[in-house]
């Protein structure tokens, strides 16, 4: 049976294709920079948007029409591995993600959530091996659950925080069941509603309590993913302790989870922490820290996360420049964590946006390598940096200064010869590169 | 000579008091939880706002009124000292603060500027023998002059580098001449006008390079004030480096500058990041590195830095509730980083906001001490985490857990009895407390 | 049966009451100005955030414990009108508001939603007549079911737009049958997701004759209503057409409803548009607009609407000194448009919010009453604008100048003497009257 | 004399050029749907950023290098307008703008300053009849004075607003004399620091007589410009009375000044007030009042006006495609209110930053015209309103349905076929056209 039965597997047909199933600048096997297009493009499909995400918001019902109703939870969720499974087929994308509550029903006790769990991800494994496609990460969703309305590591209720831990394990369990890349921590309630009530340092300190749990549960089973944790500044909670990037860095260093820990960054929780992607995308790299990314875009006249689907040309260039810098983002990917606008309620939205998304990130790639190519921004920063390739500068990198001899230096040359940066200039002729 | 010859020494006069040159909730002397009021808010006034500053704006020419106007830069310069003075006296502050440019003149060369700044150091020295005020902090402002366009510690010139280093040496040699308790370091262009042309990780290893040699040298010198880094996300710049009090914490962990530098927050920089001030305090306390505040406040609804004096109880309160839960703010202080509107031009306005700020905070104090001696907030916070206190909980935090052992407690206790937190009958209680 | 059986009628107890279902500040017969509290703050509570509201948010699951569960739609619908009308009664609050899908369950057709809502009505009415509670007002919810995902008025499609126009019809139907004092027009979805596929000029003039058919159906039944648009500026939309009140007056202008159409404010959706309320407030009032208001309170550090019972007395204390201007806010009231946080989940959350909104409601009133008595801000005002009671200002407002004139002064009178607003010692004073 | 010896009139060189002083995209002669590219882009070149901007921020002194420096004022203006022309003939730029403060010194008096002005304006004339330029628009600085810190217009002093009344008639008598097409109201003060002490509707009131005196003195003069007033939300004010386009149009509705005001609207303007610019200009065409564009572009991230250049193609496309949709902007113009970043500081850049937005607007111009020709978004409407053209769509739109007739059509039809929009691919054909 198939879900799509009147689309093929999409290909690249080119820029004057009028199919609309089909790519127009993705090539998954053109060789951009001495890779195909597909190895820097790990691009992955997000199973809560595109299998479970009904189109509701607070003001509005469900709306999305999807053809995997049945009669029972179990039914449902066993048809939605087929058509997610479709999905990935159709659209030729190698990696998916997924929360544990997305794949399967809570039921009624930890235990039956578990066992659905076990005989939905049977399903999916048996999928993996027939169809190739590869797990990038799971994750446990610890913030839906009434029982988490006060965080999962950060609640204040040691009982929650018992549950938390299970629902952990049960995720690494998984990952090692399904050979996942990453394993991901977002805390959408690991944060607070007010600071009236709350000791941050107290949750906080449990938080790094759990991570460290899960690291040393992780050896013991012989299976380590790389461990992520995705920032994001707000909303659910009025302040969550993952900021940004930054604010995270400052966590796993406090809690000494450097060697275990990466970041998975998502564009729209950039631009609600108030920076750009390539921003935070270049604050994990300063840290040696980036894992994985989260493709999408905000509105960024709207202060809540809207999830688009990433249509931006200058955002995917600078974000594919990073990565391409970052000498590429495995084993991490490029998942599309974007749900269709509540307007795009049909069945074949899922795999129009994706593929809107997966050539504007080809264009990107595109934009980014050609950048990379000429050197654009390399020589730009070296003419702008040069004067660090005078004696002085080497000196000062070097660590061979003082203030005592640089104030020595300084008291004979005070008048600096400067230089304009041009930047209205520059920015002019990158917009040659993105078209 | 006075420059307030109609106004005595202001004095508690109580709430009743018509005089509008009175304290009418600031009373030095009265003791709060076993300490004077004066020894719990550590005044300090601020000498940009108040003795430099024009009352111009980016759409508006000078219009301050100011009575200290003479024919040469450095006479101006020496009025401004007494009256600086005759202010303090007159608001009864024991503290001040100051950018090296804001009390000489800069001259022609580094050489003459330094000249400019001995000599009228040396007049500050005099006025605080004969009046005991005390230097909170100085700091150098490598944010102003043209050289600096594009940072100091993260300039791309080497020698604007230098540049920087003689006046941050120059500035720790102040320190030490007036016996400074703290040195403050705010980098107003130690960030980027745009990502496209900047090595963000280059420029930060140099900034903390910098801050390393100013390290050593006050080591040598036989001086170390406390070194503070202040936050701020953007203003001037695009984007600044130390973006808030978190991110701060994680560039001062990455090169291990945690035992020589402490954080100088500022209300209005806080909001600017997304945060309340209280969150940042906070964050500070949790990173052990509360250095002292910037008393001011912003304007929600505006994304500037307004400067504000602050009038706002609600932000007093919870100000001060962080103080003293850190045990008081010494050797920090509160300094008023703040400054007057455009349309309050005259000279007394100096005055009248700062006694504004001055009761806004004693009112805050005297809330904030009520809450502590009820044990409000304590009492919240421990109903609120009482779970913790079980055999689970404290299993938990004395790290006898692991993923194993607390899902095997969840899997036989998945049903959570939750309680709720009555946000909103708590936040109408604080109400008493305010008023 | 009681929902609430161990609290009875919640009355004045005063500031010291340890009571928590006790008003402390809300006296409902004492005099303020001539007229009893309860005259001045026509109190209303919403259905929607009390009834019907579940605790769950995007990214969490329904939380909120509600002692209404039946089997049937029907049978919840009625037992929410029997616990409606005690927390009326318990809170002593005499109006009330709803939209017509809050009280009745839609069924499966148009047809059944009518008939349910007649039923349901009829009960209202009856529980009306035994209680004295009145209905400030209703209003069609056109947001939240599929059909107006583009749009109820805007909707692109006619047949949706039949739709409405039922909605509304019935919606002034009820209004009539229970003696409704206004009738609301909130537009949630009128506005766009995209302007990329939006003709707003179209869209604007169909919601206009929606409006006019509205005022027409009415004048038809003998029964209108003051009818009320409530403005805000997003969410669920990316933009809606009433973004604030000014825009909203300019709608009403344009297509001449001014005889018939005032303005529902809400203090959550002023700040989303960048507003203080009572700048809201103002504005209304300056086009003799305003005509009714909706209680809460947003957090300005979140970018979307938190309908937070309003516990801040800045703001209510504004917002009552703007009513008192407007000589009262009848036929209009103060509704309270705000839900109780996630964490509030039980039953007597509802009481103790809004016990918490009417108390703070109160403390502003008086502060407001002190204000207006004292002649605070009229006296400020009356100095501040003093210039225009001199020959050349009462000649300039009696219309008497023109170009050539006031130039030829200027040319005379070219040096000003401004004096200072003193701005900072304003808001201190202020301060005052706020405990 | 030449300030710019090394450049000749820029030309288009196409999109290889290497020659930075080349147009690449920007082809005056090159006829789009039917107009030259330059009758289509009426770009004006703003005297204040270009001749009086000197680098300066909040928080950064003077840095920009400019070669017309002299001994005195006057000599300095006289030099500006010749570096001025030149400018305008090197970017081959037909219109410019100006405020009376960009052009002539203040001196001491309104007397000296309007003598400057007069012969200033006698030498633009001269530079006028030889190089052919045209003035687009000029207006009166009535915000940088400190007698107009509370406003001009608005002030509350009666002889301030005399002061602005004589700038508004020196104003107008300048258009006449130049044949100046629009004249513009910019209220930077116009609006309040503080609610508190402001009569808002008094203000107003005064505005709209300032207004309308200066329709009365046009026609007397026998010279009207096209009024224009300039949206902008806030700064320097906290509040400005024409906060964006709809509330302007509110204003001008309500004082009946439609038939003499249009709108004047700037892009970062836009964003500042939470609106794309695209939106503004929709609104704009909504009241039929697009009078004239302020081209630049703001940073979405940050709270103030940048002003930068714009170099945006998704921007200048959907601001083209809105002025080609109006049929043209004439006699308007797209008037580059833009400064360069504080880092291009050299006398270059202002030719450089003006090409590149030229370039950018060219751009857009293209991609706008292939969208119109190809019926892109008018096909995407044409499908989406199509339900419109039914019997009941056009019966609705003929005005001849009631809340009767459609709700007893609603009764029988209630089940609404819905389409999705599919947004996220009509984003994606988007990015083709820009390209």
């Amino acid at each position: 049976m198939s879900f799509f039965p009147n689309v093929k597997q999409v290909q690249y047909e080119g820029v004057n294709s009028k199919n609309k199933y089909a790519f127009r600048h993705y090539n998954p096997d053109e060789i951009i920079l001495g890779k195909t297009m597909k190895a820097h493009l790990r691009f992955a499909v997000a199973y809560w948007h595109t299998m479970t995400q009904d189109g509701s918001d607070p003001f509005g019902d469900a709306i999305n029409i999807r053809d995997w109703q049945a009669d029972s939870p179990m039914e449902v969720a066993k048809k939605r591995v087929d058509a997610f499974f479709e999905i990935l087929e159709k659209l030729d994308v190698d990696y998916f993600c997924f929360h544990d509550v997305d794949i399967a029903p809570q039921g009624d006790s930890l235990e039956e959530f578990f066992q659905n769990v076990d005989t939905i991800t049977d399903l999916i494994k048996e999928k993996m091996d027939q169809t190739g496609k590869k797990l990038l990460w799971n994750t446990a969703n610890m913030f839906s659950h009434p029982h988490f309305t006060n965080g999962a590591g950060s609640t204040n209720n040691a009982e929650v925080y018992a549950i938390a831990a299970a629902q952990v394990k049960k995720g690494i369990d998984i990952s090692k069941k399904l050979n996942g890349a990453n394993y991901v921590f977002w805390g959408g309630r690991e944060g607070y509603e007010s600071l009236l009530n709350t000791d941050m340092k107290f949750e906080q300190e449990n938080i790094a309590r759990l991570f460290k749990m899960s690291v040393a549960y992780a050896e013991k089973i012989g299976y380590k993913p790389q461990f992520l944790i995705e920032p994001k500044p707000k909303e659910p909670s009025k302040h969550q302790y993952d900021f940004d990037a930054a604010t995270t860095m400052a966590f796993i260093q406090k809690y000494h989870l450097e060697n275990d820990f990466k970041l998975n960054l998502e564009a729209n929780h950039a631009t609600l922490a108030g920076h750009t992607f390539e921003h935070e995308l270049n604050v994990a790299r300063v840290y040696e820290a980036l894992g994985s990314i989260d493709a999408n875009q905000g509105d960024l006249l709207l202060g809540w996360d809207t999830d688009e689907f990433p249509t931006n040309i200058y955002d995917t260039t600078l974000t594919m420049y990073e990565l391409l810098e970052n000498g590429g983002i495995a084993p991490g990917g490029i998942n599309f964590d974007a749900k269709v606008r509540r307007s795009s309620f049909e069945m074949e939205d899922l795999l129009l946006a994706h593929i809107a998304g997966m050539d504007t990130y080809a264009r990107g790639l595109k934009a980014a390598a050609r950048l990379k190519s000429d050197g654009f921004f390399n020589q730009l920063k070296a003419e702008r940096y040069q004067s660090f390739k005078s004696d002085l500068g080497k000196s000062i990198l070097a660590d061979k200064e003082s203030l005592d001899s640089l104030a020595e230096y300084a008291m004979k040359h005070d008048t600096v010869n400067l230089e304009s940066g041009h930047l209205e200039y520059v920015k002019s002729l990158l917009n040659d590169y993105l078209v």
